[in-house]
């Protein structure tokens, strides 16, 4: 009898966002797995961390690189297929056993996570569930009060990664948007806007629904320093 | 001293679902405004039921014509609008005598629903929050166990009433794609996922987290049967 694996969202970062759930995997299952960079805690295990049943055994998964090298790079496809291909093996180790074992994802898990990696090597074999999470780019525009798209818009999600002629097109093509991992392109995202005529609709978020959340119409921003997890919403419609 | 509007989003449909924010909304507000056709019973309010407090007010706002014919038609967006305005002013008579009104919605309060129209009347006016919620469609690739997008993906959310050769042009463009509120355009939004080459990968979606749900590969879908909120997922991943 091989255990259950299931991939809970645990939401953009206020621990009130967790759904009832998500609590009751967290109360059930015998191991809890979460992602962390090595050296810091995991975020998503901050967002749980008061339903954490006692005793629970935990099973931290430590990033080998960073995740804002571009997945492009063959040195860093190869290190980090190497990573998941083990955390998958650790994880199917527990399950061989009878264990079940939930992993925690912050937003939700099958939208952008990385436990998305662990499932697509773990459900051929064994029984799978997903708990959904509030999204981050959610937490942001509630955060905003920001209405995003409505009935017939198009709605698209872009990386800040694009290049620019490429983000001016979509962005043109959209009625509402989300442009995310802004960092160190804020400065050509901020171009591709306005050469969309986008720039004055477009707010700036940091830290969404987490302590220390800063937002702003772009236009109003005078400097280019952004946090890898900051966004920008298009709203689809004229803010109130 | 005015009341708060709270737009709380009650997620997909399954209660388990709800955050503990929607819930400690629940408990602390005088009223509880929800959207349904006429004669027919609210789904926001089916999933918050067991949650309600004992005696606290309900406000019904009831949908004057169906969503479902097209916003452009001049009829339906003077009905639609003139309720709206009838329906903010409802909620804002309970501010004004300093009660707390929470709007449930289903899903996310800011994309996509209802509760933006009343939003954009009252925000400018009375302290609005939002307590934010799953998507359907993040409901929907969770019970399809399909991981949607991931990196440097671009996700688009296409309504299907686009016409057909907008959506081969987006479809191709996207590597991840919702389409929604399929209804009777399901033989439109198969053929352009025909030309775009997405019919492989395409998932077709009914009734996500509710009873009664229903998922299979769209190429398998023998029939053009499909209800107005039913969806085709596009996941930019391969399937395990």
């Amino acid at each position: 009898m091989t255990g259950r694996l299931i991939g809970v969202g645990v939401g953009p970062g206020d621990p009130e966002l967790l759904t009832l759930k998500a609590l009751r995997a967290l109360a059930e299952v015998d191991v809890v797995a979460h992602f962390s960079k090595a050296g810091r805690a995991s975020h998503a295990r901050a967002v749980v961390a008061a339903h954490l049943r006692a005793g629970v055994e935990e099973l931290p998964l430590l990033y080998p690189v960073t995740v804002e090298r571009a997945r492009t790079e063959a040195c860093y496809r190869d290190a980090i297929s190497t990573f998941f291909d083990a955390a998958a093996a650790a994880i199917a180790r527990h399950l061989d056993a009878g264990r079940t074992v939930a992993v925690i994802a912050e937003g939700d898990p099958l939208f952008y996570g990385s436990y998305m990696h662990l499932h697509v090597r773990l459900a051929p074999t064994f029984p799978c569930e997903i708990v959904a999470g509030i999204t981050g780019m959610s937490g942001c525009w509630s955060a905003a009060g920001a209405p995003i798209a409505q009935g017939d818009d198009v709605f698209m999600v872009l990386p800040a990664t694009l290049p620019e002629s490429l983000l001016v097109r979509r962005l043109a093509e959209a009625d509402a948007a989300v442009v995310m991992k802004l960092g160190r392109h804020l400065p050509k995202v901020r171009r591709a806007l306005k050469r969309a005529e986008r720039l004055a609709r477009a707010v700036y978020v940091e830290r969404g629904t987490m302590a220390g959340a800063a937002m702003m119409r772009l236009a109003d921003k005078k400097d280019d320093e952004a946090p890898y997890f900051a966004v920008v919403l298009v709203p689809g419609w004229e803010q109130p």
